[in-house]
């Protein structure tokens, strides 16, 4: 049986049988109605997150198949002092497939030790967010038709940002990505990203303070959250958050066919004025989070 | 695309075609079993509300629907800072039509700007519920056998209920309608609507203090519920909470063929005493609340 | 109409026809998936109980039902003072059965008094929870092939627990069974279930302390939870909680048929490294309990 908890547990070959069924889910979206009839997938969202659950769900409803879940710890058992392991176990007489958000960094995996239906991490802390990879995998190669040989601009909070350095550790494994970091000093990549990941395999990057002085040699340009929970102190904080913030000026001189992408929910990094532009690609993005959702749903239940 | 928001938003000739609709899928529900299936619909409730909530659900899932939703903000990415618009267009890369309830009045008219399925208002803090008035039209027209030549008390909290506002302004449209306005001095209907609605139209109305003093003229009794919340001070709302409280005995002098409404939750103002009187409809009203939001969606999903 | 609200209420017969329908829901799976299609069940749960909620809705999620309801207190309109009674009445306009729980002894009786749907008590306060029993007695009719002649040890809060009381008066009914009852002296069953049930009916029982000095005499070892909302105070709760703890040690002089059951959630009165031995039954407890929940749901509704 196999669990999805890091976005490197599936290799290339793998991702591409993915992207492919994605494909064909989006382009004959009646053949899969059914796959999942008289299958239940649980839903433990420890911490809420009404995007990535919404979008699981709605995959699963799509696919014919049904939901049982709480979206806050409030309404579970955990307030009973019940352990994750013991709570996976007793879902997983009910359920077939467990998608679980949790805030603590590596629970999913340690919930995965004792379950005996697969589980798939649907974010835990500041660690993984496989899905929210694969979602922005595949947005590049429906939005490009590859996801070899880009330029992408990744900005905004770099240090904390779990969904950046997935993406990073993911798509480095494909030919011909070079990586411009735009962040300010105190949010650059951490470390072991720079040294293990880049370094590492002679992935070419470039670090800057600012979006101007680089966006015209970008073909995606990826942008996030600052989020306040990741820092220390209020004041980093509101000193930080309004310093990255993409609008039409800034969009002057990108290419014509930039892809703007963005995990959302976004605050104020993208200006709302940015979203009727063509080349924003967010909120594609997230109906692509779903459709590969499905594609994920359907492999890991071995469905069809 | 089409949007209710207000429940002015429906011609006269609209809301026929939605009670005629209504009548066939109550006397024929097997037909409509599945007009939606393969559709989601995406619940936003932003403030609790286990009736209306409930009573979309159970309309949607009657009808082969599935459901993806949010029953208060704490479970949702609302407390990230997402903006209302940006949550409406990701919900809508989901679902095929949001049913939104939020405490801010003119939230759900803000949030059909950017939307690209269509948006119910079920009810925007102390402004508009359309929903509710639909079943109120409904419940009359169902009981009576039609909404014309109504002489309709309506009782309680006539300045902050919205239900009641709603109700005026919209059976006002209809030929032979007159009102009783029961209310302590403190809660009469606001100037807005005894100017713009009633007078302008013409539209026959007394305003009274007593339930006894006027109830043997009556067609229609719609009783409302004090609102706690609506009020500034507590002391206010004791006072006043129990002043029209409708028992057997105020009924001694109501005609035979009188219909009590409510549109529930009710706190104390209709004694339990009172609910197996043949004339009380309140029940009745909240089944027909489900109906008809089965024809609405199916309208507005244009999904016959 | 029928309700459930006691573990009482089903005669020997009615459990025998509930077992006998069970165990072909569990071979035959595939024919009971849409008996209770375009179906409704309401979940009121106004105190939050991941399992025994997750086991109702996949019930009735895999008998082809659809589900609406609320899993605290929090987003229903319960904030807003309406009545019990007043709830019930309305969910009952939508919904064809209403399972509920409630932190208030008798609050699903009287609920049932004005309800025009079937009700199934979850669990109300200390007091009683019918489908754990039904859950139980299945379990060790599953198991050992029948419910008479079994030697069964209750352990750990037998003051307190209703899952304890429950089980000792419906089994009691059964021929043959001698319960073995291990708690603290503070902890022992309360004197109605010793006059009423146990001495009346001629069962034979021991007390004792530990459970060393009589596990190898057992057949059926039932743990329970120490709860720490059923103590008055922190101290009797913290003294008392790891008395009765299950470990492999303890299980040294077992028979090598014995079975181990636990309501759950556990906290650590069973030590996980039981888990794995063959006797411990507590996990096929959980999915009995959603296959009890079946057919019990298609009995309440006659959907067959």
């Amino acid at each position: 049986m196999r669990h999805l908890i890091d976005s490197m547990d599936l290799s290339l070959e793998e991702l591409e049988e993915l992207f492919v069924l994605t494909r064909d889910i989006i382009e004959n979206e009646n053949k899969y109605r059914d796959v999942c009839k008289n299958k239940l997938m649980g839903t433990l969202f420890y911490e809420p997150s009404t995007r990535t659950r919404f979008s699981f769900e709605a995959a699963m409803l799509k696919l014919g198949g049904q939901i049982i879940g709480f979206s806050e710890v409030g309404s579970s058992s955990v307030s009973k002092g019940e352990s994750i392991p013991d709570t996976i176990r007793t879902v997983g007489c009910y359920a077939d497939l467990i998608v679980m958000r949790h805030p603590k960094e590596g629970a999913p995996k340690y919930a995965s030790f004792k379950s005996e239906v697969p589980i798939i991490n649907a974010g835990d802390g500041g660690h993984q967010h496989p899905t929210q990879t694969l979602t922005d995998l595949l947005t590049i190669r429906e939005i490009k038709g590859k996801i070899e040989d880009q330029t992408i601009g990744l900005c905004g909070d770099l240090k904390f940002g779990r969904t950046v350095h997935s993406l990073i550790k993911s798509i480095s494994r494909y030919k011909g990505i070079k990586f411009v970091l735009i962040s300010p000093p105190e949010l650059k990549i951490p470390q072991y990203i720079r040294k293990e990941v880049l370094i590492k395999n002679n992935i070419p990057f470039v670090e800057v303070e600012t979006i101007e002085e680089s966006i015209d040699s970008l073909d995606i340009l990826y942008m996030t959250r600052v989020q306040k929970e990741r820092f220390f102190n209020e004041a980093d904080y509101l000193r930080l958050k309004d310093t990255y913030i993409l609008d039409k000026a800034k969009l002057e001189s990108a290419k014509q066919d930039l892809a703007i992408l963005h995990p959302l929910p976004r605050v104020n990094e993208i200006s709302p004025e940015v979203d009727d532009d063509p080349r924003a690609a967010y909120f594609k993005q997230a109906k692509y989070g779903m459709y590969i959702r499905m594609a994920l749903i359907i492999k890991m239940m071995e469905a069809i």
